[in-house]
């Protein structure tokens, strides 16, 4: 059965050394999470995911969720219980504001968690993470009484909350969105519709669910600007929060999927139910934003944390598997063969994964850091720059994490040779599970329209010539550091690669915006190239830092370093391919009629 | 449900006008392969593929296979019936020897209905396909005796075939291979051992199974030296066939796999089971990999076949699903979206596929004929070029195919968004089943070893450099034509990065075979990739010939240009990154202990 170990150290690594969480100090929230604080934390996640979360994480692959003829939904054997430890420790509002029962900790905190969490059990892990998501969405646009009556709940744990978005006809394209709310006359409206692929749309955890739903209030403008959200309860509570009667929502059926099978992916029926509008009419889009926005950080995550416990597996098996003898001579003389780690080939894979994971992280947390900068930041400034920071690198984080990451639990798998492909392993339920990730969300194609069509242009293009700043403000500082100087080479050359696609759009895509829609995937995978690069290297110079200290860990750091280095031979390449790509515009992929494919 | 259609078309336009297939006519069995015949079987081929197996794969998938406890196994139902038919109408024979009732036609054939087959239904394909390798094997190595008992049985479709490498302890390394045979004194031998992951290993298709198993006489001596090869029947036959007492060899288990559910992945045990030797004493794995060979190129046509069914599937729900407006305005204006094929994204992920499966399609034909030449010129010299050619691409076909056919197919699962991680739509079975590919038959890792070890220092490299001069012949031949020099540029500039990186590992890893271990895997696609631009570039050449000529079918080849180009232009810069990467050495790869891992 697969193992998984929570990356404790990696993570201080970059809190610490690389990131400088604590010269955030004077950040509301931050003052708390003392070193010690956060190492206590880290270290009882990693003990509860690791004991508790990873033993079911094939459970739930082999028994998926059941639905009875009652529309109930029965969990996984021990998901149940394991949620109600993960409640009661309080883990669930671990970020989440303190006027609502929160302890306000910073959300960079709960990211590492997040992570911890997927790699030890994604589907289980989704439950509790929609719970956020939604709180996220009403902490922002609910109503003071709103927040009072679900926020509160949805701290505690006792109840949990959903996302309500597509519909069978209309997935990215919410405009198209069918679900109607007809006004009740006493403020609440009567929601009819039917919504598909709801994770954790009914469960067993908790004692209600909070469904957030996108509907269209009768008469409203067609389109995506007539579109409200509204918060819709399983059960409808007094103002007291206990729960009465049975709301008009119910489970209609269960999807059969690839992977989470551990989740119970809904198709949820709306028959005149009690909603009520969350945030302004017509404006529920917006205020959905927030929640994607959270979420698709959070699958960026998903995508890393599949990739890393992947790896972990992929290694232990590769130092225990005998087969075939090194090519500079055996290594394991007395045995029958040498274990498949000494060879090259297995060594690139599983570096290669690595070099993505520990870059990833290290992405994941800045941006995290910056989320709470932007939200917690007196200094409007800074929290604007935080906001652009995050902005542009959401997309990045969702479609490069989930496609990297997927296709790491496959090189893993790989390690496994045929016994990778049999269930018993669990390397395909990683790939399974993983798959998902390049999907929910905004499918990566959407990441990557969202990214070149309104991230760049945004505001002039000043959040991405901020990011062009930062590396090269970092390139001028290092640059008579000749220990650095062969990381710091293929970093520009990325750079510039980077700049040369952007102007590229600039010239060619305002006019013919199919330039910009072909080259948007590839724009993406080289922006995100460029950020894992600019990681490495300032994970190179904390470790070259402490190196120069005279730390204890001296192989830890030097790892890193060899990794940073791996990094740039291997993977910043990349980015020349992707221009060339870039700049081939889009006279070959709109060249057929629909009808020649 | 998914559908399929055989790509005949295609294959003609490759037959007739890019390898100039009845140029061959005086090669034994190419004179009877006429155009009109050619045709008449393709079409029944695809008939039989799209009406019968195509609707068996996804209950294939759903019901798998069923191991009673007498060890027998029952198969997906429809299963049995359709091989009875393919059986009854001798497609299994089709290029089998006509001494042992085969019908002697081009393998060249076959191969072209290995896809059509595996395209429809990749599970059930295996029992047919693995019957074809122990024929060929037996063909070789067998004596007159077992060539006439067993290969008619098989030509005649009424026994079954099986390879019987791996056990549980080893699989690359079959030098490792514990199960013994011990001599019965009547020229058999008692078998004892167990072997894991035996395709097609019992099922109940056929009247008689006859396994080909690699174990170890008393007393051979250790490794690959001491394996010699085994035929088992399940049941013991008298000399005319006739089945009689059943054999020492049961199906102990199945396994639960992440795909190929319709086939049964077989643990056999074999308990002192009678089976005689194939070919002389100690020399098994030379026998085995005749077949090996055989099963490697029909394995990298698998990986085409996946990548193609998902293609065509992906492009019909393009067509069809609505979401979303085009960039440049409206496509669909009266209905509520335009469909997603107007989307340049969308468009980018189907091409690229498309540019792939093509070419693909060219170069197994091409080695395919060349195959046949190998086997039936009469020129001896003809014959050995041919040889070589196949020696070369084999593992370039099967490593960079399943590689790729493996992607396309997640690729065309990600086109369906939400709906392509839904069992019911069928795609997560394309990307399960073509898993398996990159995997059996020598996992990708071993096949880019066997190229950069073994193919490509071969007799002087005489091989690689024959390749190279046709390419550059090509070029030459072309270089005058300004039409085809969008095309050729690029595929000179590929070709140039192939031979850099040959002359790389001659200078760097002769010394230290870690440097080719460590590049190996980029060089396979590297070769990969100027392999199949060399096909665009041919195929280009041809439809250009035939717009020249006032064909009436512009669209048809105008198609194939915009494919031509949009491979050159956005897969061919891949060659640079390889280079790259495999100029990177293996210092980094090699650079850490295995516990720093």
């Amino acid at each position: 059965m697969p193992s998984y170990t929570a990356p404790v150290r990696d993570v201080l690594f970059l809190l610490d050394e690389v990131l400088d969480f604590q010269s955030h100090a004077e950040l509301p929230g931050f003052g708390e999470a003392t070193p010690d604080l956060i190492e206590a934390i880290l270290g009882e996640a990693a003990k509860f995911c690791e004991e508790a979360l990873t033993p079911l994480n094939a459970v739930g692959d082999r028994e998926g969720c059941t639905r009875s003829d009652d529309a109930s939904v029965t969990t996984p054997k021990g998901f149940r219980e394991a949620y109600a430890t993960y409640r009661d420790n309080g883990w669930i509002a671990l970020s989440m504001p303190e006027a609502y029962g929160g302890q306000g900790l910073p959300t960079t905190l709960n990211t590492i968690i997040q992570e911890f969490i997927s790699g030890a059990n994604l589907a289980w892990g989704m439950y509790p993470g929609l719970s956020q998501g939604a709180a996220a969405a009403l902490a922002v646009h609910g109503s003071e009484e709103q927040k009072k009556l679900y926020l509160s709940k949805l701290a505690e744990g006792v109840w949990s909350g959903t996302m309500n978005l597509t519909e069978p006809h209309c997935g990215t394209d919410l405009g198209l969105i069918k679900s109607k709310a007809v006004p009740n006359g006493d403020g609440s409206y009567a929601i009819t519709g039917q919504k598909i692929f709801i994770s954790a749309g009914e469960h067993d955890f908790t004692d209600n669910i909070v469904h957030l739903v996108l509907a269209r209030i009768e008469g409203a403008p067609e389109g995506t600007k007539g579109i409200s959200l509204f918060v819709v309860p399983k059960f409808l509570p007094d103002e007291n929060g206990e729960v009465g009667a049975r709301n008009g929502v119910s489970c209609g059926a269960l999807e059969e999927k690839m992977g989470i099978h551990g989740n119970a992916t809904c198709v949820m029926n709306y028959d005149g139910a009690t909603g009520w509008l969350v945030g302004e009419e017509n404006r529920g889009l917006n205020a959905m934003f927030v929640m994607m926005n959270e979420a698709r950080l959070a699958v960026g995550v998903q995508g890393l944390s599949q990739s890393e416990v992947a790896y972990q597996n992929a290694v232990a098996y590769a130092r225990d598997r005998l087969q075939g003898r090194a090519l500079s001579g055996p290594k394991n003389p007395d045995g029958p063969a040498d274990p498949i780690i000494v060879h090259p080939d297995v060594r690139r894979t599983l570096m290669s994964i690595r070099a993505f994971n520990e870059a990833a992280r290290a992405l994941i947390l800045w941006t995290a850091l910056r989320s709470d900068i932007s939200h917690r930041s007196p200094d409007k400034k800074a929290a604007q720059a935080a906001d652009d920071h995050m902005g542009l690198m959401t997309p990045v984080i969702k479609g490069v994490f989930t496609d990297v990451g997927f296709d790491n639990t496959v090189a893993a798998q790989q390690m496994f040779g045929g016994h990778g492909y049999i269930e018993e392993w669990g390397m395909s339920q990683f790939v399974r599970d993983a798959r998902i990730t390049m999907i929910y969300e905004g499918a990566n194609g959407i990441q990557a329209l969202d990214l070149v069509g309104r991230k760049l242009p945004r505001d002039g293009g000043r959040a991405i010539m901020t990011f062009f700043n930062e590396v090269g403000t970092f390139l001028q500082e290092n640059a008579e550091d000749a220990d650095l100087a062969p990381l710091l080479g293929p970093l520009k050359t990325g750079a510039d690669d980077l700049q040369k696609a952007t102007m590229w759009f600039m010239n060619n895509a305002l006019a013919k915006p199919d330039n910009a829609g072909a080259g948007s995937s590839d724009y993406m995978h080289l922006f995100g190239t460029v950020a894992l690069g600019f990681m490495w290297a300032r994970m190179a110079r904390a470790a070259r830092a402490a190196l120069a200290s005279g730390t204890g860990e001296t192989e830890f750091y030097e790892t890193k370093l060899t990794l940073a280095r791996h990094f740039m031979e291997r993977h910043m390449p990349e980015t020349g391919l992707r221009l060339a790509r870039i700049s081939a515009g889009s006279d070959t992929v709109m060249g057929l009629d629909a009808a020649a494919f």
